[in-house]
């Protein structure tokens, strides 16, 4: 994917000490994108026009729309029209109205439009497994991550989201002005290459809330790290799905807030 | 509003130079909040609770569910229940189809669940009025904004949302763990008190997306200004509408991206 459809450059009036200069400036793109399922217009989402194929894939999955990819025949983008035409299998269905929101909006933390409360909490089996990663690989990766993206953001704008396996080998890095978009694309990519999400660790670039640990959660994915906070929700989310949150991760020095029998 | 519904202590393991260390962290709290409007239920928001009557005012301007607070006979807010009820007056009708928007979720802009790509951009009149604001007054206003957050913020998980007059005077700060929660808050708080906003800056801590130039727009607010990096459609939506658009306001600099004739 070209870094064209990432940034685009302005024409902006830049002010220091006093005076102002005519200059330009890289920004980061942001198009909506309207995802229909099999006819049916299930979402538009604002998102940085890139990996479109890996965002379409990730949002069916962590939205619990589909359980896999098993069930998709064909999925079309038109990025001249930011339209993307997914097609199911004949012997597949999905339960429109479970996902019906009659509702407005909501937050920036993607939880929109549900109509109650009560369905905010998906239903969350706590996860198992003995994966763990080693404290020095985790202090790493804001590194790694940062180097990675460095390579393609150059406006200050994008969020970016990595799956980083346990020794700290990176396997996917993805960027979108919407961080729960780059977390979509990256567990969208990594469902589609069928890696193997119960021994990553997903690496974030801002703050973790409530949907950050669920859609980690809904593929399964043990070990969320973040740069920034968490929220009251996520700690609690990741304490009763059995998840590993680490927040504020500052080399030399970060911390742990649910889990860390995973943290060796 | 106590500082115990913006944060809450949980314990965390803290891992610094090789050794893990039994401690506790203070966490920003998110919490879902039900509007319902008249017995519809139309948005869960997920929000830090505090300041709620301000949001849920802001939400209904800034969403374009009512033109104005005029209509609202009361708005009871259960805490307990994290519930919203908002009774508007006999004469007063809402066309719920309208706001209908039968989908999903979305990314973490804020445009969410709306039916097509031309639903996103809501009618935005031109903003005129010859209000100005001195580069140096904008220079002021990143500290402005954080002394005024200091008091509250010891988590490092709100965005901060400030209302600042064009001498630099700050009118009502808000926090939220969403951006666009904080924004609404402001603005609800200033719709209610009738505040002038054709004559404010509106000043947030993080990034600006389209939405948040379309929620200042529709309460005629003309100049938003920002820490950091705008996205393309925030740029372009700002030109078409007449805004003023400043980002990376870092002192002693900043870039304006659009409706540079208001900056002397």
């Amino acid at each position: 994917m070209s870094s064209e459809s990432r940034s685009r450059r302005y024409p902006i009036t830049q002010y220091q000490n006093g005076s102002d200069v005519p200059s330009e400036d890289s920004v980061a793109v942001e198009e909506p994108l309207q995802i229909t399922l099999d006819g049916h217009p299930i979402a538009v989402v604002m998102r940085t026009p890139c990996d479109d194929l890996d965002l379409v894939r990730g949002f069916l999955l962590t939205e619990a729309i589909l359980p896999d990819l098993d069930g998709v025949m064909r999925i079309d983008v038109d990025q001249n029209k930011n339209h993307a035409l997914v097609f199911l299998k004949d012997d597949v269905t999905v339960d429109f109205q479970r996902h019906q929101r009659n509702l407005y909006s909501a937050s920036s933390c993607g939880i929109c439009g549900k109509a109650t409360i009560d369905s905010i909490r998906q239903d969350h089996p706590k996860l198992g497994g003995a994966s763990t990663v080693c404290s020095k690989v985790l202090l790493s990766l804001p590194d790694r991550l940062r180097d990675a993206q460095r390579v393609f953001n150059k406006t200050g704008g994008l969020h970016a989201a990595g799956l980083f396996s346990n020794d700290g080998t990176l396997l996917v890095l993805r960027e979108d002005v919407g961080r729960h978009n780059a977390i979509d694309k990256v567990l969208g990519y990594a469902a589609q290459q069928t890696i193997c999400l119960s021994e990553v660790i997903l690496q974030v670039s801002g703050r973790v809330s409530f949907e950050v640990m669920q859609k980690a959660h809904a593929l399964g994915v043990p070990i969320v790290s973040a740069i920034s906070a968490p929220t009251s929700l996520a700690v609690e989310f990741a304490q009763e799905s059995g998840q590993t949150l680490i927040g504020f991760l500052r080399p030399p020095r970060f911390n742990c807030y649910a889990g860390s029998e995973r943290v060796s």
